[in-house]
């Protein structure tokens, strides 16, 4: 994987290479890791449509700092800008880190484009590209954050469950649910780390056991179907996700099998937490059943990498998503601080940069709200 | 797949050889399929216990059928048959029925070779051929007896979820679940079978899907992990799945996932219906707690069809079943009635062969104790 610090480097995930190289946007193919580290450019916003529609980048903060840098790229072309950001925003309708990217990017374009002492385009271009690097700067922040208020939630010795994929690769700094991982390790909290594979695509087998293998952790990845005969054996002290999208009522569209783990959760008294940057928060979004969930091709479940896993012309059912309910999630750990209990009310606050939980670290703590909140609500 | 009734072939998995041709055992290469039709012929017991292993041949019926043979192979051989028995019994240590058919045919060998007018090797071990044989045609019309009794809990138009692979390839009849799933087409009730693709090994997805394409069933393969979802939207109707082993309290040994199904299925609402004869049960493991968990190399969750999905070295968590208590199991249905509530003592009248519930279909009705049953128990 490349660095995240060479010259030119955003993140691992995702380069901008200026002029003469570009304007382009290079991107690590997720989709051949960790086989492979090949990169794919794109030179314009159909391009990188198509590669967020591959997940060649995917995750949500990455997709926030893409839709960014896809805005730039449409500007420094001459393309139009607002046609370019709406094209984007469509290209995956679950995750809303992308439009929210995107939006940012076109705004600040338009800001700089009508300013009447220097608008022109080049000037508007130039100011895309910076507000899309600041996108990155802060989520590389965001992240810092996240990671720290996480920490105060799990216990000594934890033993985490850890579903799909949300470190480097989804994320300028450490990632989300990944970076409170890697934060307890750091702090010698860290038993073990279970990866469920994440199928179809297996973002847990091939991109977190990557991640979890480079950093040294102990970890093991499972079936996702195994996770619950883990939990039954209190192999799982606490389950660690990321979110692509949260209602305003606190409902989490998250990696297909996300919600089946927060029912798990709650039936074996284990806390289920969520850990995501408050862009993901959508306040336009009212609850959990206004969330469109996106449906991949059938293919995806019935092959893998071109091999048939089930007879020729199967139907196959592929949400890339579920929603889970507030009442099923622990708490919600953004940058902004922890929302416990999810309610519309502490996301709102959160999402105000107003944190319900402020200083060097929440005021929970693991023993007493958080594990016995879990457990008061255990069947 | 060969025929189920050409000259020799016991069922569509396994055929036994007489001699000159044998003795010897041929099975149908479940992990090859569906991809090609391949025939693996043992001709002593080490051959047969490693495609035991490999699951070659596989289903909990059909392993009683197996163990049988294998232990008649041992006999025409003049193999130790005791030893042979215990071999087979130790292939797998999950599956009770493999030691409950190598059991049956060891003493019907037994009782041959100790008739003071007969006895001999020879005719003992036609004897065991005999017995072998006498549990697949109990094993085809256990099936349709189960189809029969587990028809009246499916409900018209109904959408089945089912997981792993429970029809003619695990049985020498129509299967367990899937006799079930079958016999509501056939009577106009199946709106929809759910099949879920069942990982590692994909058996939902390369055999349950085959065997429901072969019938023209209106079906869809989704990644495990998908369930809940589909629970979640209302879906489901009902869940069948098969049993490897069936504990004295009604505690359930079945395919990894079977157990977090049970919990999702409460969650909703929605009945789990266990399938299996009654060979199954097994009143001497007193509890789940008490059931061997039979866990598999690592290399079946970090590849998928022979492709690495995951770094090379990584550890794998492979555990093969799962258990779930009497508690979350509507009913357990069996070639001698149903049982529900799934306790020590329906099942040990079922165990005696007089049914708790009988006649040509149960006294239960879809639209009051089942259904009811598993509402009352909603959260």
């Amino acid at each position: 994987m490349p660095s995240a610090h060479t010259r030119d480097v955003e993140t691992p995930a995702l380069r901008w290479l200026d002029p003469p190289q570009g304007p382009a946007i290079a991107l690590l193919d997720q989709t051949r890791l960790p086989a492979e580290e090949a990169v794919v450019t794109c030179a314009d916003v159909p391009a990188l449509v198509g590669a967020i529609r591959r997940l060649v980048v995917r995750g949500a903060p990455m997709l926030g700092v893409a839709g960014a840098f896809g805005v730039a790229l449409a500007a420094y072309r001459g393309d139009d800008v607002a046609a370019s950001a709406a094209l984007i925003e469509g290209a995956r309708p679950t995750a809303v880190n992308l439009g929210w990217g995107a939006r940012r990017a076109l705004a600040a374009y338009q800001r700089a484009f009508q300013d009447p002492a220097q608008g022109s385009h080049r000037t508007a271009a130039r100011a895309a590209v910076a507000e899309a690097r600041s996108i990155a700067a802060e989520d590389a922040q965001a992240s810092a954050a996240m990671a720290r208020y996480g920490l105060s939630l799990v216990p000594e010795g934890a033993r985490i469950l850890t579903h799909c994929n949300t470190g480097a690769l989804v994320s300028a700094g450490e990632g989300t649910a990944f970076a409170v991982i890697l934060a307890a390790h750091r702090a010698g909290r860290l038993a073990r780390l279970w990866i469920d594979e994440t199928r179809p695509l297996l973002q847990g087998a091939r991109l977190t056991a990557y991640e979890a293998r480079r950093a040294g952790l102990p970890h093991a990845v499972l079936a996702d179907s195994a996770a619950a005969s883990l939990l039954a054996a209190g192999e799982v002290d606490i389950i660690l996700t990321g979110a692509d999208r949260i209602a305003a009522d606190g409902s989490v569209a998250n990696k297909v099998g996300t919600y089946g783990l927060a029912v798990l959760a709650r039936h074996h008294g284990v806390p289920f937490v969520v850990v995501a940057p408050v862009s993901t928060v959508d306040l336009a979004t009212p609850h959990g059943s206004a969330i469109q969930v996106e449906h991949r091709p059938p293919e995806e479940v019935t092959s893998l990498a071109g091999v048939p896993v089930a007879p020729a012309g199967t139907p196959g059912y592929n949400p890339a998503f579920d929603v889970t309910p507030p009442e099923l999630i622990t708490a919600v750990v953004t940058e902004q601080g922890v929302a416990q209990p999810v309610t519309t009310g502490t996301l709102r606050v959160l999402s105000a940069g107003s944190a319900v939980t402020r200083g060097p670290a929440p005021s929970l703590t693991w023993n007493d709200e958080v594990y016995e909140g879990s457990r008061a609500g255990r069947r």
